[in-house]
């Protein structure tokens, strides 16, 4: 079994330790005691074992990037300046003109760049997701891809995606294990009722998660309420929705009974900032009543056409300055509950065993270079790692047991770049947006 | 005379150039036509010309860091969950144990980070300002140290301060013309009126810039006004201090007279987001209504103490995701206008010829390696840039006509980073936060 060994490689808890994955898991943890020869340490006994010197790193779990549309990669940069609908008008033009190797190309340039910032695992709500699932199978990272019902109350439409997600849900039994399936609901005001009662079903009886939108924008809350007289929460709730295996991203604009509702269901909540920010829907996130109520909270970038990068750590350093801020206290959210949140937290959200560096677990981790002025004094690491450096501090991303980046390089980059703007100048030509 | 060719280089506004620098300007920008050979461009002629090859690169103005407390580099991560008043506590518990090597070390960690991120210039309010300079001297960048007036309502400290100023402002006049000298007010409640009204007076006479803290805090402005029955602003105002020499850090707490008497006196106002958000100093800067007024608007990181770091591309996109969320509308704050309060405003501000690529001005740039994944698709740079990328886009940093970093690369870097290292934890031995 291929073996690697991250030597002398600090945690964030402090000191020094010798961390050995085997096959796809973390198969033991010590106490470094330093650098005797391999064999002494059994290092390389009986397996193909590589050693990573880790004088200048710590280990970190990778993180999870919880609600994302991997292939807007393409669309990044456009449509500045639009709030959540309008916005949505143009980058829907754009997304008319995708096809199968636009979406390759996308996700291709998705996880490349979600493996420079150290996540090991997404969650993604997009269009033709073989073609994701190619990408990501291809690249090495870890993900949770969902079939998206979007009928905008067509009942032909609607029907046709409940055939496609049922052939889809068999095709996705072949996926390998890195790769999990699930379902999403675009939004409550996108997806007709009877699709949101048939995925309820279709869900439970194949046990699979639910992504969707809710409560993103007061308009979309206030729209909800005045249709149908409850707010978007009730409404999903009223199909049985809201459960354990339900993942909502944003919940920015929730009572007290929604977040009641979702606690106790034991539903997971993703905050995506930057994108809430950035399309003026609102920060207000509360972090400290969902998790009281009993809601999973993860960390999530949305897409790159709202946000505009999938910098998961960039994401929680913006988090944890808008907690502290909108309810002036500094003390509102600790860093550790907020790792927490973009990484463990994330693994139980999809039934995985990953987001923690035991002895055990997935072995899916990124080496933190400190050697660079950001991380200077050495006196808090997690401070230093969420507060004061780039991600471009991760030198070196294992995902699965297997190093998909070391030294900041990561196989096929060039290529990627290439086919990447290539398929994006083409979509947008074709949009009209560029010559 | 040394010249740097910059090769084919593109800008901002599109195009590709080559840029030639002689001695510390910007000599020449010619539309590229490809890559002739060099003599036929005239590139080297008479002079000791080295070619920078551009095909992967934007030429940037460097950034303008227009508040910061460099040597507070040595406290990075301490005193987190802290509000302002109590933070400063703690803060000044280590800094009471500063000496010149703490200050020496700290100040070339901070412009190490500095040059890494991309900051030609900053503004710089701390202490033993000689140590300081010797270290800005030494790493080549630009900057404005101020002699920091702060007495605590003590007549002798105020003083003593006094005098000390004045031995600084002859000794400053020996500075090298990169390096600029002026005053500080630290703050109206931390410096008696006795001392504002002499330093108003001292800066006249000398032509000095004064950098102050004003209205940060929501309890500053309260306590100031119930003290004196007006605001920090008319505080200012009463000793002549509010004019276009002045430079003023936060301006978090303003009234519309308070607006109206910074604009109207041409004042500069530097915004420090990522500071204000994290010790819950508020966020609602009026960015709009001081640059109608007529202020001058630049952008600041505060000290890495509160900021955590010293990355003004990071605080421009803060700056820009605050202003459109607080105020609901993703065009408040358009990326290019942002852009000028991090460059060219900040030169502005200091009086100093820079900020822009155009011929004569200064040659003050940075190199962006757009080669990455954050720049794909290369259909809006700017957006790019501030949004999506993180600061290590910066490959080369040319400052005053001389490359201080290429390739990442900073000389001596190790050695700054070890010796800040050892200085930052002896003094918090000292101060008994670690052992």
């Amino acid at each position: 079994m291929d073996a690697i060994l991250l030597k002398g490689v600090r945690l964030a808890g402090g000191g020094k330790y010798d961390i050995r994955i085997e096959g796809n898991k973390i198969a033991s943890i010590n106490k470094y005691d330093g650098d005797k020869a391999p064999e002494t340490q059994k290092a390389g006994s009986g397996a193909d074992c590589r050693t990573i010197d880790c004088k200048n790193f710590y280990a970190v779990p990778g993180l999870f990037n919880m609600h994302t549309h991997s292939a807007m990669t393409l669309v990044r940069g456009v449509a500045k300046g639009e709030r959540l609908h309008s916005w949505l008008d143009q980058i829907w033009q754009i997304e008319s003109y995708l096809d199968d190797e636009a979406i390759y190309w996308g996700t291709k340039l998705a996880v490349l760049e979600m493996i420079k910032t150290g996540t090991t695992c997404f969650a993604d709500m997009y269009w033709r997701i073989p073609q994701a699932m190619r990408a990501v199978d291809e690249m090495g990272l870890r993900a949770n891809l969902s079939y998206v019902l979007l009928d905008g109350g067509d009942p032909e439409k609607a029907r046709l995606q409940r055939k496609e997600c049922e052939a889809m849900e068999k095709e996705a039994r072949g996926w390998p294990s890195r790769v999990g399936f699930s379902l999403a609901i675009h939004a409550d005001y996108t997806v007709c009722d009877e699709n949101m009662e048939w995925a309820a079903g279709f869900a439970r009886e194949h046990g699979l998660k639910i992504q969707a939108h809710l409560s993103e924008t007061e308009k979309e809350m206030r729209d909800t309420i005045a249709r149908y007289g409850f707010s978007p929460v009730a409404h999903f709730d009223k199909y049985g929705l809201i459960n354990k295996d339900f993942i909502a991203a944003h919940g920015l604009w929730l009572s007290d009974t929604d977040i009641e509702t979702l606690g106790s269901r034991g539903a997971t909540v993703v905050h995506n900032i930057n994108s809430n920010l950035m399309l003026s829907s609102g920060y207000k996130f509360k972090y400290k009543e969902l998790r009281d109520a009993g809601a999973t909270v993860c960390i999530g970038t949305d897409g790159t056409a709202s946000s505009d990068n999938l910098d998961i750590r960039e994401s929680m350093k913006t988090t944890l300055l808008l907690q502290w801020a909108w309810r002036r206290d500094p003390a509102a959210f600790p860093i550790c509950e907020l790792f927490k949140a973009a990484t463990l937290n994330g693994a139980r959200a999809l039934g995985i065993d990953s987001g923690r560096i035991e002895e055990g677990a997935l072995a899916d981790i990124a080496l933190i270079d400190v050697r660079r002025p950001a991380f200077v004094p050495d006196y808090d690491f997690l401070s230093n790692y969420v507060l004061a450096a780039d991600s471009s501090c991760v030198d070196t991303l294992i995902c699965d047991g297997r190093i998909l980046m070391e030294g900041r390089k990561v196989q096929g980059e060039d290529e990627i770049l290439d086919k990447a703007q290539e398929n994006a100048f083409r979509l947008m030509r074709k949009a009209g947006i560029c010559k």
